[in-house]
């Protein structure tokens, strides 16, 4: 995808989780060549589950990217069927995580690939050239990291905590295991390190959740810190909430205010720049006092069109910065 | 099951392949109560499929007994949807082994249970159970045991043979590899030396692909030789040919006259009594003349009632041989 010899190219990486940040790579997506967007996904909240290797950041960008997410959910596929989970309820298994009929086959031909040798980058990119997306998704690591959480119920593994109780435990601490020794993948190492790259970005996704896993990795981390780039985030805090998930209810369990302050001051000099709601005006300066340039604008993205605009504002963002 | 409290019982062990044997397994499960009947099922057929531990001939029995098979083709489950399958060949991936949406379930949950460090014989127990069917259904044994076939075209797993390679191949050598050293199942060993056992009924399934690797285990073949009970087997073919399947094919390609007396000479003295086809009458003479004693009914189930008449006539056999 890269390299159409284009020498002029502006090129930009997101650094994304889920649902929240698929809907900003699909406005990105939507407004720049397939050539000039690379998407780094976050891998830690993987995990195997009845022996395939599921992989639900990915496959919701996947899934969005192809046109083929369920709208409703923001994850899973659409026209989705579950007569594999309705048969496995019947036969006592387990059914917490929901996986559909159509959906399974990502993760039987993921599980197929990997067992055969192939490493979650080369599984991702020969899943995204059948489902025909030309961007270029990447696992944050080929190698295993693993959200797990210290909470009032005990150490959770990242879906146990997130799907199988709902993120209703409260959380006294995160651990992204495996991360101080895992490596960037290739690509990834690759489009941080691009000439050419004209932003880094990072998606409105949970900070703790799905950013910090990308982050807690050293050479992305490094390579982030390094980058001459301009490096823009969008806070995923309106209004003192979240749009959706966990994210304030973290900001309060770790003791944090829920604004996009804390946003800033979570990515502190790894950011240059953050994007936050107009609903939160009023903190811009304060924010500004100490820390990135802000620019204010509507970071709620529920039609394409709010998609678009919000990439756009990010690009212009990184335009700004550099 | 057992020990019901009926001293008396008489109980019978059905040696069984798939789709064939699954037709006598339903006859006789419906004119013995669910206590007197055991099934010990190959699973020489087994194999690992996209992660999965698949069980073809346990399945296709469990789910003849539970009133759940597809009856237009004998094996996988009724009301099935393919759209996993569909997705999966969207992706590239091996669809050649078709696995419906709700028969993946069972391959999930049964994977899930080995891994967790359950034996075959637990968790077919425990889909039994969850599927309603009483009769005791056994693996004949819980460690591996592989059908390999040497063919025209190479060494070849017993699936690719048969289902990828649709049993064209020319077969020169037959091989079950880990038989010799694998042990009965703790269910099969009981039930082999329950001393209420009033029959040994072989199935008319494929000797060669279905029988041989449960007579290939040496405790089930010693107690098979060994056990005062009679031993009674129905013949898979019917006027020179297979109801179904590559039986006689692979008599033709080893060199042998496809005929019930083949069959049994292949028993030879494992088993009493052999049934064969009203069609083959003329054979009875030459087959008892140095063998098993001869029974000839009509050995074709299409319906419900000939398999019960099948039924019938192989426990009428076993009091006569006793």
């Amino acid at each position: 995808m890269q390299g159409n010899g284009d020498k002029a190219e502006k090129r930009y990486v997101l650094l994304s989780g889920g649902v929240g940040g698929a809907k900003l790579a699909l406005g990105l997506s939507r407004i720049l060549p397939p050539s000039a967007l690379t998407i780094i996904a976050n891998t830690g909240d993987d995990f195997e589950h009845l022996g395939l290797h599921i992989s639900p950041d990915l496959d919701t960008l996947l899934y969005t990217l192809a046109g083929e997410v369920n709208i409703d959910t923001g994850w899973g596929r659409r026209d989705e069927t579950w007569h594999c989970m309705d048969a496995l309820e019947k036969l006592g298994g387990e059914t917490w995580f929901r996986l559909g009929d159509r959906d399974l086959a990502t993760h039987l031909e993921r599980s197929r690939r990997l067992s055969a040798g192939e490493s979650l980058s080369e599984v991702t990119a020969a899943l995204c050239k059948k489902m025909g997306v030309e961007i270029r998704l990447l696992p944050m690591s080929d190698q295993k990291v693993r959200t797990r959480l210290t909470t009032d119920r005990g150490v959770l593994d990242f879906q146990h905590y997130f799907v199988r109780d709902a993120a209703a435990p409260v959380i006294t601490r995160l651990e992204y295991a495996g991360a101080g020794t895992a490596r960037a993948s290739d690509g990834v190492r690759e489009a941080l390190g691009d000439p050419q790259l004209a932003g880094l970005v990072i998606a409105p996704s949970n900070p703790y959740l799905s950013i910090n896993p990308i982050l807690a990795i050293p050479d992305i981390r490094k390579a982030i810190k390094e980058t001459s780039a301009p490096r823009v985030a969008v806070s995923p805090i309106v209004a003192g909430a979240a749009i959706k998930g966990p994210t304030a209810k973290i900001m309060r369990e770790l003791g944090h205010e829920i604004s996009s302050r804390t946003v800033a001051d979570h990515y502190g000099t790894l950011i240059d720049h953050l994007l936050i709601d107009a609903a939160d005006s009023a903190c811009a300066n304060g924010i500004e006092h100490s820390g990135p340039a802000v620019t204010v604008c509507n970071t709620v993205m529920t039609s394409d069109k709010d998609k678009m605009d919000l990439a756009r504002r990010v690009i212009a963002s990184c335009e700004m910065s550099s």
